[in-house]
């Protein structure tokens, strides 16, 4: 299976400014945040970039994707209907392909030398099935995330056939449906904010989106809890982090993340000492 | 002598944006670098400020000021004449009166309960003249700064009478003309890109700008330089530290100074500690 489009979502109302912030990426080099999470898709062999964005955004973020503003066509979310709603405004965009699906406030630290969607993408072109991108995570961070349960694919490190999808489940729904058989006590297979998604998701976003009541959001969970029941269905851990720079100190936590991991970590260590220094002083 | 008028510089080209992004502050509370710099001022006791900025810039900038758009007074500077010409733009705006003079791409963070600004204009109010914030710095920090040279004021902690003024002096220079008796070795007195200056000082512009090659940049420090043969010219080693958040992790080192001085310290100092484990796994 040929992986060659993405969508990046970008129009939540809370985080449709974030991409255009600026920081300093792991080379050293400062670039907004959605030219870093570009790079990180071309660096898949992604070759077309969608870009889900509210109505008069697209030339802010044209402008912030600097040299790579060709490979990107912007779709319009023209009302806040949720994370699944947004996927579906790429429907045409993606047309009768496979894609790669990142979220645009999300910034993503491989610790190998691939990047996240790098490995994403091979794992789902051999497959050639849907994979999502999963980290274990502790079951305090529930709140926060979709997650799945499943099995692991005998012999395959980090590959798990998913049955199961809740998103934002509690700890006792987490405990009676997604245990995975291997995983630390407490620890789930939450989602990473990075998926490739099939055709047959897109229809049964549409499907989803169509029974919805008028005017209420649809996630993406959803349709891929449905999922599980169509198509085979994957889920892999990754090796790496992702940063979600919504966050209060997300953009502080994200740029740290980043500058730890890469070329600048040495006088980014200094400049830490230097303040707890200053601090204990 | 009463200081309730302040001048915030915010219109150099690779500058203007820094005072919208957004920091968290020291409460923990989100807020622009703007809106940040204009509480400092109006906790030292300011009534009114004047920011000055590049036409066009006013809208975004009384947005990016939060609740306090009404205190602000937009100032345009036309030409990209330097940090002295900055200032003179603000002339009409602080007429006869002493006035507060910060930079808008500075984060300013006390180690003491009073604020940076709030320390420097309690001592301007009592002696009277203008006072320059300086912080002993290393000589090889010498090129990004002013710096000030003169002796210790007798029994004022701090306080310097200054004698004179060079801008981005070498070390050379700095030893020939600079050395305050009492500083560490190879420490001299540099701005803290925090001034109460006086008329005579706009004064001093005006005619410096007029003699001026058409067109050249002027810089304060070529005022202040001549304002030591005029009038007594103080400056005042604040309890603090300011961080240019201009530079490559500007942003990061001032929002990281904030956080680690203020509410969220234990927070932030977990996602350190959290972030360093992870690469070191």
């Amino acid at each position: 299976m040929k992986i060659t489009k993405a969508l990046i979502t970008a129009a939540a109302p809370n985080q449709r400014t974030l991409p255009l912030q600026t920081l300093v990426d792991r080379t050293g080099v400062p670039r907004t945040a959605l030219a870093i999470i570009v790079e990180e898709a071309l660096a898949a062999g992604i070759e077309k970039i969608g870009v889900i964005v509210q109505p008069g955004d697209q030339d802010a973020f044209a402008a912030a994707a600097g040299g790579h503003a060709a490979r990107l066509e912007f779709l319009e979310q023209r009302e806040a209907r949720g994370f699944g709603h947004a996927v579906w405004c790429g429907r045409e965009f993606v047309g009768n392909e496979p894609f790669l699906l990142l979220v645009g406030d999300h910034v993503y630290v491989s610790s190998i030398e691939a990047g996240c969607a790098r490995q994403l993408v091979a794992v789902a072109s051999r497959e050639a099935c849907a994979v999502s991108a999963v980290q274990a995570t502790h079951e305090s961070k529930l709140p926060y995330f979709g997650a799945v349960g499943g099995r692991r694919v005998p012999g395959q490190a980090g590959l798990y056939e998913v049955a199961e999808v809740l998103e934002k489940p509690t700890p006792t729904e987490a405990e009676q449906r997604l245990i995975v058989p291997g995983l630390r006590a407490g620890r789930y297979l939450c989602f990473f904010g990075m998926h490739v998604l099939t055709p047959g998701v897109v229809g049964l976003l549409t499907a989803g989106l169509a029974a919805a009541p008028e005017g209420k959001g649809y996630h993406l969970s959803t349709a891929l809890a449905e999922l599980v029941r169509r198509e085979r269905y994957l889920a892999f851990e990754v090796a790496g982090s992702r940063y979600d720079i919504g966050g209060k100190y997300g953009l502080l936590t994200g740029q740290l993340a980043l500058a730890l991991s890469g070329s600048d970590r040495e006088e980014v260590l200094g400049t830490l000492v230097d303040l707890l220094a200053q601090r204990a002083r």
